[in-house]
């Protein structure tokens, strides 16, 4: 391509546009679990609507029952590949808000990062896919390979409805390969490609009591404390090293193979950079696992959430009628999030007290994913990441989900690359949400040049 | 007394101002934890008060370091005995609000009871025996006893000042018999006296894991979930029957005698009408004994708040920076809470896991009592609450606690009297709290009878 030295350029020229684009798309709170905010999820809808469409694109929003997807694409060049981005504009809840420096919605530059609510997961990194294609067209040149962009609004709350629609938009849909940013890269200077996600079962367990609250004294060793039964049943969840109780639960669990092992024992951050990073004095978890191995291969248990009785200030002296969790787990193929919740239940019954009455509401699950590292897509990224990045990206896992990515695979059969521009210390769901610029514009560049080299392959 | 009669006539007169002077001091939001509510708290202080010197007492507001007491008295009667009116003018947090059917200080007559925060505890108890006096010295009849009244605003949140100053008001305070109205009738048509109460120790745990909430994904299997380990710690304090777990916990516990058991086997009330009353399938407690027997005379554990991660709407997948409980116990003689305290230490320095920080804030103790049942007084009270209720009362123990009536018989030297006017179902501590209204007219009027019996006992 003649013309792509001249793009880099204007690329460089254009960082500023890049970047104060960017601070609007994130001013709009887009929370999709919210119901309050339909409106404000709708508008970060229409904002990369526009976005798209001023570019030239072929644009249309989708609706659903929930939040709308926006899908464009860029005409198709025969002979060369297709590639789908996918991305999500919307975001996580702030809570807690009173640890955030500023505002989640009020974009705010500080020592080269930019914090904000959605600044990394995932507006940030999704736009460096639309700023290299939007540029790329603004240069007058067309793009050696049809580009089609899926940009959803659920995949914080599960991505349910383009589950459901995913089959019935498989024509529509249909690519050699869909590119992803939404993880991160190894470490600072490190950048990596993720071939692996875990999957995820997350489950909202309410146990209710006395008709209401009750005075200690009067009742206490009367009643069954909500309360004392939910730590116990969280406690038989798991033992105190982190290994999940459930009958079963490990059955499919597919092995880590000693390849794998031994990359990662390569990789560079060690568990006491890692241990500060987080700010704990230890790690933990279970026995005879490698930290990365941990979170990238093995399957885990947490409580998210905890809320039963006084939480107010002093001392309130009841049995709670009431007492919730929210908890989730992450899985590794090929374990499956719907055998997981029948297994769940039936633990649950097993140790349930009696004197209280349960729920057990599973809101979204997805199976684990691995794709191919050997493929000639895998190969353009890493020369486009090093192109861009200076360091040649090293291969990874991630313990994070993506739901939809398995599902990619499975109904448009297509490659997949997940190409995380973040960094771990991001704070993608914490307070504080950022996104260093240098990584921003740095991606907008890979970007571009991944599409150079993609072009250049035969579909 | 030629007069008494007379009384009993002018208090049924009286019964719509007892009334309405009730509904005006429940107005008044003296929540004692709360620390922005100091003005309210000392406005309910102030009411009593005037309340008192309008009836022609010697009335003093005692200032301390948080709430002040309210203590007034009438003239001393040579030969007669002396006795102390305990309550308080505080009142429990109201969380949840929204459960209540109209608000907490907005008294509300429904169905023959008076709602609202603060009706049976203590406000409309302690009220009772104001008001018996109050009539008494607007006869124009000098009372036959001397009577002083110590109301106090601390009791929902450990009655620290009075316990701290009660040495130094010895003489002040000097009395034959403490009488107290802060607990409950057996059951509705079957008053009682009260002869024990448990005692109580509460405290709130903070567990401190990574520096901020963690994305579950990217982090679960490398860093210990304080929620999680709350859960562990929670369920190690006891086990699935109710036995509490603290090493050395049931040491001092004293073991009921046969006679209050055979006593108690007689009270008319079936686990059936309890678990109804109180609204769940099935009773839960310690094997051996008998509902009555857990919560009067066992000791028992209870999760009171349970506070961590994300509480809203949806989804949230996060390893939360902070977990948090409070809890308590309830302790029977001769349990001392300060053992208790440093046995929990312990307790939770051998079960905590590494990856978290932990502090352990013990908020307040009180030993449990018991009193004779054997006492002149007892039996005035016993005949006093015949003549007004129309029932003879059974003699029972209290789950609850007063943390400040084992000080009062240890500094004091005196009797006690716990004449509980309220029921069971009152919802003391719960959302909708009431009062009967008869039981409040019957209460003054046994009060008054009451003075009249004990006027007539030697010193």
């Amino acid at each position: 391509m003649s013309t792509f030295p001249t793009l880099l350029d204007t690329l460089k020229k254009a960082s500023d546009r890049h970047l104060s684009e960017l601070v609007e798309w994130l001013r709009i709170p887009s929370i999709s679990s919210d119901s309050s905010r339909l409106d404000e999820v709708r508008q970060a809808a229409v904002w990369v609507a526009e976005k798209l469409t001023n570019a030239g694109l072929k644009v249309e929003m989708i609706p659903t029952d929930r939040h709308p997807f926006v899908y464009a694409e860029t005409p198709a060049v025969p002979g060369a590949p297709v590639v789908m981005v996918y991305g999500h504009y919307d975001v996580q809840p702030v809570e807690p808000i009173d640890q955030w420096i500023s505002g989640p919605f009020e974009p705010t530059i500080r020592d080269g990062n930019l914090y904000a609510r959605g600044a990394t997961d995932d507006k940030g990194q999704v736009l460096t896919h639309i700023q290299s294609v939007c540029e790329w067209l603004a240069a007058g040149e067309p793009l050696p390979l049809q580009i089609k962009f899926l940009i959803e609004g659920e995949e914080e709350v599960g991505s349910e409805s383009l589950e459901q629609r995913l089959p019935a938009m498989r024509d529509r849909l249909a690519c050699d390969c869909v590119v992803i940013s939404d993880s991160s890269q190894y470490a600072d200077g490190q950048p990596a490609i993720t071939y692996g996600l875990r999957g995820i079962a997350t489950y909202e367990l309410k146990l209710t009591g006395p008709g209401q609250d009750l005075h200690s004294g009067s009742f206490g060793g009367a009643v069954m404390n909500p309360a004392i039964a939910l730590c116990h049943l969280m406690s038989s969840m798991v033992d105190s090293e982190g290994r999940i109780q459930i009958p079963g639960f490990y059955d499919r669990v597919r092995p880590l193979d000693d390849i794998e092992r031994d990359q990662w024992k390569a990789l560079p951050q060690t568990d006491e950079q890692f241990a500060e990073a987080v700010g704990v004095d230890q790690l933990f978890g279970e026995e005879g696992y490698s930290t990365d191995e941990r979170r990238w291969a093995r399957p885990t248990f947490d409580v998210n959430g905890l809320n039963s009785g006084h939480q107010g200030e002093g001392v309130k002296t009841i049995i709670p009628a009431t007492a919730s969790v929210k908890f989730s787990f992450r899985l590794v193929p090929d374990q499956d999030p719907n055998e997981l919740t029948d297994a769940i239940k039936q633990h649950l019954k097993q140790h349930m007290p009696s004197g209280v009455n349960w729920s057990l509401l599973p809101d979204h699950g997805a199976t684990g994913m691995l794709a191919s590292t050997q493929s000639p897509f895998m190969e353009a990224a890493s020369q486009a990441i090093e192109e861009a990045f200076g360091v040649e990206p090293v291969l990874i896992r991630e313990g994070g989900s993506i739901p939809i990515v398995t599902q990619f695979q499975e109904v448009l059969g297509c490659d997949c690359l997940l190409l995380g521009w973040g960094l771990a210390d991001d704070n993608a769901h914490s307070p504080n949400e950022k996104f260093r610029i240098r990584d921003y514009h740095c991606g907008i560049q890979a970007s571009a040049v991944l599409w150079e080299k993609i072009g250049k392959l035969n579909s």
